[in-house]
């Protein structure tokens, strides 16, 4: 008789943007007269930059033509597109990442979820808390996470490292070795970032307890401070114990073109084993490559025309951030992220849960943001805005909830 | 310390395909003067349909402009794709499958090997032998297979199912019973068929015994006799045994550009638990949905430009199958396949091995097919030739065999 994956009945409730998905559909409904500014979902606005449409207008051409259409492609990405990101996002920044150390794939989630494939079974993880919550769910799944103690919300197996106001986001060591460290920075979802220095703390430390980083970097793009990492790879030891994932979802807006890259360094062993073969492998068996013309679209990202355009949509997205963190700011809110990262992270006023405040925003203002305890139980007490509405709307929003 | 997923490590040699390719390529390196034909991969060579490029194009112009932009897409697909699956594939065959049964994703390969995450560890697999490799191997990884004996060419804990000329390639039912069974029909690589009353003996029996059918049907397009399903749902009791794996690949060209659907049941449960549940939660959390685009390039298969489009690529290449099957023929090899799918299956003369069979055919005759040993011990003897190929290229590659 077959069996399911019980694994999957330990994890609680639904995904958390179904959970606030739901809600505004029943307030939308009970208030149709209401207008509704969703600053929630981490869901770019704006349309795909110049640039990038040409080309994807071009690859379709050459997709209706016998002596230029592609098939299959290579499984871990064209060389085209590999290549331009190995000189364009690590070799023009003094960084060793060769174009065969980079996976090309269709997007960070799917990469972030199944990295832990090609770990054993029995890799303790630890993450920061609050966390993106595809890290912790997929390995669920995989039944690496124990059980969900409902009373602290948290798995039993997992080691959750807590970023609050009080250590100012910066996660300390944990006491108990993990063998999977999960870091995104610039942070989802608090916005905040660990300056180079902080960052070397932790590749230092993967390196002696040997454990591996899996590092999102899926905000790169909005980085502005001269002392916050683009990758890893700039911190000295880095190709030996991290895992980077990167995407085009935020800083080119391919939420719905779906792309992105892990970089897996040759010098990551066990052994005589590459960690690179398995993922090389595991490509090879449960994927079949990116569209060809989502490959060009990215590649595209990197000429001189598609920067520039890329250049002023993330602007774009940094001011609606600096306008909801001034703005929360000014009407007395506690408020973090914002400066090298779309995302604003504030503290809920008078002691109010995370889900009261989504509420009250909801429905007093009509404002829909991400609830912090959705993100981990450290989350507790924060709220999530996002800088990717559009900037009328997000200036509204910051109005409306400075009325509040 | 962190520790690999040495499952990995079980999985003999590398892929059959990249074998292929080495071998090739060290062939034209020491004979560049050598002209090839590969008839081995099953990748298409007819460009994109025009309705499929029309429809690339539109939505391509939507993600350009802010009003029509479409970031994240639902996680199981748009509606739009969704309803005309389920209208054309299944209700206008008076088959009940509904539009929220049906996931859409980028491709069969990746659902294929997906697919058995949602089940236990313990459950036993079945496949027919010879087999795409890609079932096995997903399993292997995730740890079910057992160990691999290398002198039966077989993993210790997985159920092979011999199909043979010995008995028409209609597997016999097992004599220990599995959990999970994978079919796929017209099969990968054999070409042959089972018809309705065969694929009902093994609903019945999977619904006697409690077992889940993985049924591949990636090939259906090819189909041309009446008396071979087109669906598995066509079978009596098949919703309650049986999810179906779809494909673009085949029927439109899709290999570069990425989409596939599965059919999970809603009357599939453990307990009051529906095993939909889990793949739309594995969706939620592990994907992120195929491009906006190329669903709409997907809906355009279903238009009636497009559906008539393809029915001239599908004979195109049938029309090539054909030609392999009856060259073949007069030539004197015992061939099979060829009339319901698009692979031409041969006993290789003379009782060489299907590794010297390629060899010769490579050395003699320039011409590369797929050893069927590769895809199972019951392929050994066997040689797996395509119809996706060129017809001049396939018409001289028959050429070439007859006179070796």
């Amino acid at each position: 008789m077959w069996k399911l994956n019980d694994n999957y009945l330990k994890l609680p409730g639904s995904y958390l943007f179904s959970t606030i998905g739901k809600k505004v559909n029943e307030f939308t409904e009970a208030h149709p007269e209401k207008s509704i500014i969703r600053l929630g979902i981490g869901d770019v606005t704006l349309p795909l930059a110049p640039a990038v449409i040409e080309a994807l207008h071009k690859a379709v051409d050459e997709m209706a033509v016998k002596e230029t259409f592609k098939g299959y492609a290579p499984d871990l990405g064209y060389s085209f597109l590999r290549e331009a990101i190995a000189k364009n996002d690590y070799a023009d920044k003094g960084v060793n990442v060769t174009a065969d150390e980079i996976f090309v794939s269709d997007g960070a989630k799917c990469d972030s979820s199944n990295i832990q494939e090609i770990f054993s079974a029995d890799c303790k993880i630890a993450v920061c808390d609050p966390v993106y919550p595809v890290y912790v769910d997929s390995n669920v799944m995989a039944g690496r996470a124990g059980e969900w103690d409902p009373k602290k919300e948290m798995f039993t197996n997992v080691i959750y490292m807590p970023c609050t106001a009080e250590n100012g986001f910066v996660p300390e060591l944990p006491k108990e070795t993990p063998d999977l460290i999960y870091l995104c920075y610039p942070n989802n979802p608090t916005g905040t970032t660990l300056t180079k220095d902080q960052l070397q703390v932790w590749v230092d430390y993967a390196n002696k307890v040997g454990a591996i980083i899996i590092y999102d970097a899926a905000y790169e793009a909005y980085i502005s401070e001269a002392d916050v990492p683009h990758t890893i790879y700039e911190c000295e030891g880095a190709r030996s114990c991290a895992i980077e994932l990167r995407s085009f979802s935020k800083n080119a807006g391919f939420t719905g073109l779906r792309l992105g890259f892990t970089v897996v360094p040759k010098d990551i062993k066990q052994g005589d084993v590459m960690l690179h073969s398995l993922w090389a492998r595991r490509h090879g068996t449960k994927y079949n490559g990116a569209p060809y013309i989502v490959q060009r679209a990215g590649e595209a990202c990197y000429s001189e025309a598609g920067k520039a355009q890329l250049k002023e949509q993330v602007a774009y997205y940094m001011k609606n951030a600096n306008t909801i963190y001034n703005g929360l700011k000014e009407a007395g809110y506690t408020v973090f992220g914002g400066v090298n990262a779309p995302y604003v992270w504030l503290q809920t006023p008078d002691h109010m849960t995370s889900w009261e405040f989504f509420d009250k925003l909801l429905n007093e203002a009509g404002v829909v943001g991400t609830p912090g305890s959705g993100f981990g139980p450290s989350g507790e007490g924060y709220f999530r805005l996002t800088g990717f509405g559009t900037y009328e709307n997000t200036v509204a929003a910051v109005d409306r909830i400075k009325k509040l």
